[in-house]
């Protein structure tokens, strides 16, 4: 282990039983490294971080107020959200604005996050439906701004659809990678993915929060996806869970967002700072207790926040009775 | 990345999305080290891997014989099974040798690992007992043992039970880990596990397949063992598990054992070998390609067992559509 090397620790008794890496990238609007630990040029992949600025076309190009989309309803766009009932009805609502159902959506299906909902779904013997994906509201945007470029809404994941290659544009632009160098795969819901190191996906976050050297339409765009994944931090997630916690205790001072494979991507606006940790084996385990301990060492975060926090900071591990068996600690020092 | 750093990849599309790093010891019966990947004296949990440890003094003591146990309940005594139909069959018959029942066992109860099988129980309404606990054989064991000696089945997960004190007892003999040095921490199911570095528990996998230098009451027992293991395979682990089809494949030349966060030990008894791989942040799906890959350079396996576990060896990643995605690849060399 090298004294730069940031881990967060797995303990059981007295011991650290397993070790994650984390990799932390915290720049400014113009991409100046403030902050590192770890390798700051990870190159790794987005994954549902990018949501927020793949709705930014879902907005500049007029669908989301030509449908009518509500605020709520564009937090739902940038939302891996737990399948609740809200998250269900607000993907729902949007589809019904577009004149399709669930069936148009192509993510698939599986169980809501959300362990009670999901329960009560297997204990009335229903089937989950493409809406319960926690996608379901990114893709309604994808159809929203497929309907309204007026193509047709069967191939829209395709990469060569319009509404991916303007997804693509955004992404490029707000991260400063030119499309050329994307590296692009698939996602777990069927949509192209963008590749890229930490920093620049950090540098994206942070335009998203402090868009005023952009242009106005732009800058406009953002302003209302910060707004409503502030106003609406449920929709962006849902109950028990660290994203949508994060804003509700920082009264929307910091927006952030987890994405598969262990990566987390917020702004801090009023800083003007975009901040990415990538938890180098993927695991979510480690995640938002590297991400607090992170704020907490830049004073992005208050102590009382870090409090209020806290069962995400250093979360107890448990065996199957129930009883604390070790804990989940972050180790770093940046 | 050093360049004794031994890695497997997750790839998404062109690139590594993430990376687990992993640790190696291949010992002889006298504890010198023969190969190495990582830090082999990496500090860490034996785990579920201490089992066919665990199980000797079911054995020394007679209890084994007395209460009548098959070979295959002595192989389910070292399992981590899949809670399918012969492995809840296989517990409830040991603890009827005993005149107990399924409220005696305190592993607590979770759904079968065994994905079908769950989703069966699931259909029928039918809630998981104690019986379908991965841990349930062993359990079982150690309330065998503890008849035998005639002591309580109250309190035999407690570290100061007879039970517990004997297992530590084996597992401290067969490591050489002198008792006061070894880290005891809480399993999954309740009772002590054993930290220690993983040369060490390779030394404890070594003997316990060559225990030719041991007494001859422990030879014995270690020779039960293995064979139970190799006859009954199946009641290791279960259908689609790793473990049992390491052992079928190689018509049991290699007896091997996974553990919770990601360590497996392996024994090579016509070589005289003790082999364990921890995958450094505990996640399993880096586990057996890392197992595989490693016996493959070491001519552990030939080219044709390595077909065999293809699937194990560099499965694939799929998103919830079923497309193949990605892959787990490792990459290191030994």
């Amino acid at each position: 282990m090298k004294p730069s090397d940031a881990i967060v620790r797995v303990t059981r008794g007295a011991i650290t039983e397993s070790i994650h890496r984390v990799h932390l990238a915290v720049v400014d609007t113009r991409g100046a490294l403030l902050h590192r630990a770890g390798d700051p040029q990870f190159l790794t992949f987005a994954r549902s971080t990018a949501k927020l600025i793949q709705a930014l076309p879902v907005i500049e190009s007029g669908a989301a107020d030509h449908f009518g989309l509500t605020e709520a309803e564009i937090a739902l766009c940038c939302a891996s959200h737990n399948g609740e009932a809200d998250h269900v009805s607000a993907a729902h609502s949007i589809l019904g604005k577009l004149g399709y159902h669930s069936m148009h959506l192509q993510c698939g299906a599986h169980e809501p996050y959300h362990a009670q909902t999901a329960q009560a779904m297997r204990d009335r013997g229903e089937a989950p439906s493409t809406l319960h994906n926690n996608c379901s509201g990114k893709h309604s945007g994808m159809l929203a701004l497929s309907a309204h470029l007026g193509a047709s809404p069967e191939h829209y994941m395709s990469p060569e659809h319009p509404v991916q290659q303007l997804m693509l544009d955004a992404v490029s632009a707000m991260s400063g990678v030119p499309k050329e160098q994307m590296e692009l795969g698939i996602d777990g819901c069927g949509v192209p993915v963008f590749g890229m190191t930490i920093d620049r996906l950090a540098l994206a976050f942070a335009r998203l929060g402090q868009p005023d050297e952009l242009s106005s339409e732009r800058a406009n765009a953002c302003q209302r996806i910060v707004n409503a994944v502030r106003k609406y931090p449920e929709y962006l997630a849902g109950n028990d869970r660290f994203d949508t916690q994060l804003i509700h205790v920082t009264q929307g001072r910091i927006i952030g967002k987890m994405g598969a494979e262990g990566i987390f991507a917020l702004s801090v606006p009023d800083q003007a700072l975009g901040f990415v940790l990538k938890v180098e084996d993927g695991n979510l385990r480690a995640l938002y207790p590297a991400v607090i301990e992170a704020l907490k060492q830049l004073a992005l975060l208050t102590e009382d926040e870090v409090h209020q926090l806290a069962a995400f900071h250093t979360p107890t591990v448990h065996n199957w009775q129930g009883t604390e068996v070790g804990r989940i600690l972050p180790d770093f020092s940046l």
